[in-house]
């Protein structure tokens, strides 16, 4: 195998963030018959996380919400406690992608450095920084075992979300978050490419602007639900989870350790409900 | 935040290896009238990936073909060159998840471990083993600059694969990828929840087994067509990708520079090409 120069997918030059969508001739094709026809496609940029000068992390995202995202990441991985120890996002864009800098309290600081140093000379992948089977499972927040979701809140919640996907409905190609109050308005929503962002992100804005979440709610998603979208629900207190695709039986376990509602195939006036069954009020 | 235990998931302790479905009992709400039926999840274990002794990445994933997943992803991923530098493959269950075991050559070994001391001290998170904006593109083998890809390849991939999704038709929640000839017979195909980790199958598969691959192919996948599965299938010399769902802009950026075709909202006798149009036979 001859190695060939990179394809690297180099950004225009700018230190501007790039947008989030680019128009882009396609050929479409019909029963064999072609046409070419301009569509717009969602971006994807690589995003890396650097906390107090020391890059911790790489993900590939879209270009937009990015300090939602870097303020719900750190949350939901467990890096910061809460918003108040991070004291400063800084989001520069360059042509190999774009750099985030946090600025957090020294206790959050030296917590990753220790968590850093056990793992020395180690890489992690797939889940956020972890290389061992028993790092895989954090300590999720007490669940919130009274709170009831209402199926009419599920209904509603279904209704709303799409008028909220901007970017979707130009791009066809990204997945939307929702945190939602407890009747089914969707208080906060995001969007990106991938939908782990687009959860962090929610929880990110929340965090920003604590106003928007009043009392309980829940989080709604237009994808499947795995562990890690519980496990992040959880970390932010969340009543249910609610998603538009098939959930795996690790979620399912996940969530009714955590005391969490778990619905799933919501779709218009039709879900079903895997963990929790006891809170829901159909 | 008072911490409660961890939210645990553990697996039923077995040293066998857990079955990839589960059955479940679920409420199903249609219009607000709920009624309880049997389901069946698809399972998704944490699998850590160890290497000469070193644990180097876990992920999520369906526990079924991890020999497959190990070595595709071990390609991919630039760990191994070839899959001789692959000596042996060792797949064990525990409670905690489940732990493959790889033998590798020592030059693969020595690189994993180069690599390992350059990161020293940082995790890597969302792309596999990367923690800074230099180290998210790969060197991609050169593109297959002349093979065309016909509409009717693609037509007969797509009614081929549903018959092959046996996972997926019991559970509704797991990916697939195939490996296609030409004329779009799916020579292999594998299953999981994650759509990487399918088609790290399958290209593991095709490695272990080289009599499945005679000449060109492309991959197909029943997911969007992000960067890093346009970058997989490069690793693997696919001459095109072809996806069910939309492909990202960094994504078309990719398959351009690597000279692949790229082919997605591929569903039924429709598709549309946003990559590599002249090499495609509507």
């Amino acid at each position: 195998m001859i190695p060939t120069p990179p394809a690297a997918c180099p950004l225009p030059s700018s230190q501007e963030l790039p947008p989030a969508t680019r128009p882009h001739d396609v050929l479409r094709v019909r029963d064999g018959i072609p046409e070419t026809v301009a569509d717009v496609l969602a971006e994807e940029v690589p995003v890396a996380l650097v906390y107090n000068g020391i890059s911790h992390a790489v993900m590939m995202a879209t270009p937009a919400d990015l300090e939602d995202f870097a303020l719900g990441f750190s949350l939901t991985e467990g890096l910061i406690d809460h918003a108040g120890e991070c004291y400063g996002i800084d989001v520069e864009a360059g042509p190999a992608g774009v750099t985030v800098q946090l600025e957090v309290a020294s206790r959050a600081f030296m917590a990753l450095k220790e968590r850093r140093r056990t793992l020395a000379g180690r890489t992690g992948c797939g889940l956020c920084g972890v290389d061992s089977l028993d790092q895989v499972y954090r300590t999720l927040p007490p669940g919130h075992g009274r709170a009831v979701l209402a199926g009419s809140a599920v209904r509603a919640a279904l209704a709303a979300l799409p008028a909220r996907q901007a970017l979707n409905r130009i791009s066809g190609a990204t997945h939307a978050a929702a945190w939602c109050d407890m009747d089914g308005t969707p208080a906060v929503v995001r969007e990106d490419v991938g939908r782990h962002n687009a959860l962090d992100k929610v929880i990110g804005a929340l965090a920003r602007t604590p106003a928007s979440r009043a009392g309980d709610g829940f989080a709604l998603v237009t994808s499947r639900v795995s562990v890690e979208m519980v496990q992040k629900a959880a970390m932010a207190g969340a009543v249910a989870i609610v998603g538009v695709s098939a959930p795996t039986a690790a979620a399912v376990r996940m969530a009714e350790n955590a005391g969490m509602v778990l619905v799933a195939f919501a779709r218009g006036s039709q879900f079903v409900c895997y963990a929790g069954q006891d809170r829901l009020a159909p």
